[in-house]
């Protein structure tokens, strides 16, 4: 049987920074920031955020579950377009208010609504005369 | 001279997403979440905030500036520690409400307040008998 996993409040800086216990900091909406990067080759695929019940079933069934701002729902990855995250690995940052996801995707491989493997199909290109930032195509 | 860069706001879905203007999308406190990685491994360093000012700063002057949200105070990442993030590119993402820096770091090559190469130095290791999630080193 799987035990339930419990999500610590944190507690001193000291244990939040340089204990072994998770510990999340969640935001005042309740969420933490994940970043997802494609496990192989740590290409940053999307950044997303979780709830207390979205990282519980990430750490219970090995998949990558967020909660969608936009929708206001629990959110299984990959549900409907078998992009499927696998997590092969969870790390934690120093003050324990950011995820990062290292993940196997399922499916065609593909992450992004739009279509695109990624999130980050487009870089600073320069700015225009006018002040304009342009972007190009990664 | 240099132009300064002028940060539109954003307009519909199909230009956010497909347009080849940068339009940040600045939350209620007035920050964009920004995953700062390694240029040439793509390893994650850090994730951080920009208000509109840290991001003109950086793109004017090429090096990463963030909006402190402990200290209040826009913040020249590597001022005191030499650890000066120089980029090599900016990525926004498909909502552009998150920007990705590819960055060279200058001085010995740290990122982490903790004194650590990067921010992401514990993984999740498992869940103990009683739920809590045990971390172990990177």
């Amino acid at each position: 049987m799987t035990i339930s996993p419990k999500l610590s409040p944190p507690g001193q800086q000291q244990d939040v920074e340089n204990g072994l216990v998770l510990t999340p900091k969640f935001d005042a909406s309740g969420l933490i920031t994940v970043v997802t990067v494609e496990a192989e080759t740590n290409t940053v695929l999307m950044v997303a955020h979780m709830n207390t019940e979205a990282l519980a079933k990430t750490l219970e069934t090995g998949r990558a579950w967020y909660w969608s701002r936009s929708r206001k729902a629990l959110w299984l990855k990959g549900e409907t377009s078998g992009q499927v995250q696998t997590v092969k690995e969870i790390r934690v940052d120093c003050d324990q208010d950011c995820l990062l996801l290292r993940v196997e995707i399922g499916g065609d491989g593909g992450c992004c609504h739009t279509g695109r493997p990624q999130c980050f199909y487009r870089r600073v290109d320069g700015v225009s005369d006018d002040g304009t930032v342009r972007l190009s195509w990664v």
